[in-house]
């Protein structure tokens, strides 16, 4: 099946699917959008409202998240229009419904209508790929909320996932000291053999005096208010965990630490760059989904 | 000479002299400063016009550059108040006096009275050292100017001196795709051993449309409007070279391409760096004339 | 317990179990030794054969791999004294032991015993700190066999895992232009994300041609003769994997192109830095073991 | 002019000369070559003798270095064959020469005949595109020599010129821990710059006893008597300086440090890769001199 035979429909989303559907139609695809004010590309088809249309295509794709804080279909710009049921109700069960942010309510009706659905955020391509623009958005942040250079300064990163991972190689790329915080023995040794200093969370205290820059990406509270306590007041404190973050916040204000929770980078500091991860993402799950039909 | 029995006079400046007094003072320099509003350091004495016991230092160090548009003594918060006569008038033979951007002026009058001045911009480690926040300063702004990463991003560095050096190597340490123009044989030998893309200006136009970020530092016009009319409509220019720049900025703008030239981005974006820089070589300058004394 | 009251036995070995005995006995455990010639050690007690005193001990290390062709404790200067019955027989159940390749038979008679074994060889952590000698050897032997400098060579790495990632990173480091072979999404995305050239395995024929050396650490055949047409007949293949490697050496040979399989390395090249990784992992788990005792 | 109405004659030299004239013929130069044996290349013209046909070229190019220590061309097959007068009484002046290492002799006959002569040694691209295989060779050279692995050990580099920056950079990219020596303030700020650890030559002595391989790059001598008491035994040295290096040999011996003179690595260790550097440095003279002409 070439490319152009694949029917792409996309109801709702931000920058990130705008600049997906953008990529699709400047690749091949067919592709329909719905929920979108204009969008002044002539190769996707615009629908003002969920036509029947619509759900003629191989692959829908749902925001990321999919849903809102309303309980509707995540549409920035009209925010309480289209319910999942109404999605779902004209699903054909050949189509596959890619998204972001499955809950049970969408797991149960797939299920129910017998509907492959894929949430890209437990993607792991997704999860690494986007690990760059998080990590960038991280040295963003740092660059301007600090008035010395990031080369020669002693920074700290917490966590050695994927946001850790490639964090590490850019800071020490750009030339800054980069220690890493890790658990896992199998951790500390991948730092060591990348050339960063590793420090054992139980040994974390002894290094946070030192650090000029502090990333958490751990997803649960590690700066404590006792941690924080020996954290320099000049440090800056970037937090890149799922909110709530992992600092203790009303803490580092009152001892005058500055601390930021940056959620959502990737959309925010490179939409673009968001938007062509969601897209290959995509492109690989359809793929994937076509590899296994009879 | 033991370092407290040094004395440096601060005469003005941003920022950066006021990290270099507290520097000095904590590592032991006895400092007087004057054209400061409230320091905040005890180890300071701080004077509000031009006391004669300000003249009883080894340094004498003047802002950088020394001169504001007006004429007088570069003071932010008192532009008007002292000019370079009634500091030279006062100065004594034995004190050097470290300052930036020499003109004939002040090299006439200390010719006259047979004074040392030393120009830091004319140091080549300051010029290199410089070169840390000036990249990391284009960095960042290349990172708020884009909606892409630059990791990936086919990135373009117009010319081979120390910013040049500096920049290529942190974007290569980033994950960009580092392109580097340059026009000197040996330049390009280095460009190609460093494992960056070289280009010889003469093949400049050739790459020009692929790049998604260009950074200049030649200080003359290189990104005419002809070579602009082949730059991607996308691409975003960050041009470091003095003013006015390397860039056709008119003709950017008719042309629709986002060009920025940033101009001292080490005060601005790591003024507590530049502070240091401009502190290890008023050490380095003090370490090297009282070496030269008989 | 500190660490001079642990006694440690070796059993057999070599380089690399005698740096491992002469760091341990400098960092302060008490090191008994059967089966080495005069290791000049004083800390060490040499024993001429198996004493019961040598039992007395909280952790038993024999070689790696634990048995040699004969089917018995592989002792290089005497390979057919000690059998592992004959150790087994006499080991405490309190007694940890240390090996590389446990087979079914000690496997079997650890069990009857009730004795913890370790498998070196199983260790994550060892697994990816000897990755890091392995890939230096494996750079020693390219750097020896080729004619060329791998700076600005086109150089392949056939596997993304332990080694690959490794070898990857140095050669960039060198700076050779590096492509990475790999079948998993997550490890072409990792390959992406650091900056190496990916190519899936279904592509790899593509990439043969232009490589001017290709390390393989695929532990099963992968050049085959078909591949191995379309390779230069200039280049260098330096096989990593396990016996009998990834190369159809006969057919390289019969199309005249040089292919070296290269095992065990990191005791060949780098002995020392073997031994070293030896024991920090011997001393890892005696921690983990004493961490389990009630 | 098109390449393949330039002639270029090759009288001696080794395996570059070799690597260079097969390149040269590759790329439609017509190659002439007097004092090679059996090249095996149909494009490149063969003379048993100094032939009259030999002389009708646009550059002729001399070994490097063009004499042996008989005082005769540097031909390795026939060593006491063709004097240099037995070369200049023929050339015509509108021929350039090229060679390596340019005596008072040759300049003087050049001058008398009013031929143009370059000294590719003297070539600043030379110099350091020739850097990249002689650092190569170092560290093939320290890989052969220690039983250590680079990554993770102290390293130390003496001088950084062209082949102290090139070594510095691939010793950091494999993962040593790299300290540089220099003497210029401008050296060390881009020892510092690039994220090595800076020693100045007054504070060498402290650094020496934790280096595990020292390389040295000073054409003087630097390893003292004194100094070698301060290194490490188990340490190694590798001397890159021209004959006779920078380390009192004798005293290493005596000492028993293990310190090595490596002369001429490029030709050695990657005589393809030096053999092409050469080449494109006769490319660049060539072009250089017929830009020239009027």
């Amino acid at each position: 099946m070439t490319k152009d035979q694949i029917v792409l429909t996309f109801i709702g989303g931000d920058k990130r699917q705008i600049e997906a559907m953008r990529m699709a139609a400047k690749e091949g695809f067919i592709v329909k959008a719905v929920g979108f004010e204009d969008i002044s590309n002539d190769s996707i088809t615009l629908y003002k409202y969920l036509h029947d249309e619509c759900f003629i295509c191989h692959a829908l794709i749902l925001p990321i998240p999919y849903k809102n804080k309303y309980g509707y279909i995540n549409i920035p710009s009209d925010p309480q229009s289209i319910t999942l049921e109404q999605v779902m109700k004209k699903v054909d069960s050949s189509t596959i419904v890619i998204l972001g942010k499955a809950d049970h309510d969408i797991k149960r009706q797939a299920e129910e209508k017998n509907i492959r659905i894929f949430d890209i955020l437990e993607e792991e391509t997704f999860a690494i790929l986007n690990a760059i623009p998080t990590a960038e958005g991280a040295i963003q942040r740092a660059m301007e909320k600090t008035d010395i250079t990031l080369h020669g300064a002693n920074v700290l990163v917490l966590g050695y996932g994927r946001i850790g991972k490639c964090l590490a190689r850019m800071l020490k790329g750009i030339g800054a000291k980069v220690t890493v915080e890790a658990r896992k023995p199998e951790d500390l040794v991948w730092i060591y053999e990348n050339g960063y200093n590793g420090v054992h969370l139980d040994d974390l205290d002894s290094v946070l005096g030192s650090q000029q820059v502090i990333f958490n990406t751990i997803p649960h509270l590690v700066l404590t208010r006792e941690r924080l306590k020996k954290v320099d007041k000049e440090a800056v404190i970037i937090d890149l965990a799922s909110a709530p973050g992992g600092t203790d916040f009303e803490a580092a204000k009152e001892l005058g630490i500055r601390a930021y929770l940056e959620l959502s980078l990737p959309g925010i500091v490179a939409p673009k760059t968001a938007g062509r991860i969601v897209y290959s993402v995509i492109k690989e799950l359809i793929e994937r989904s076509q590899k296994n039909l009879v």
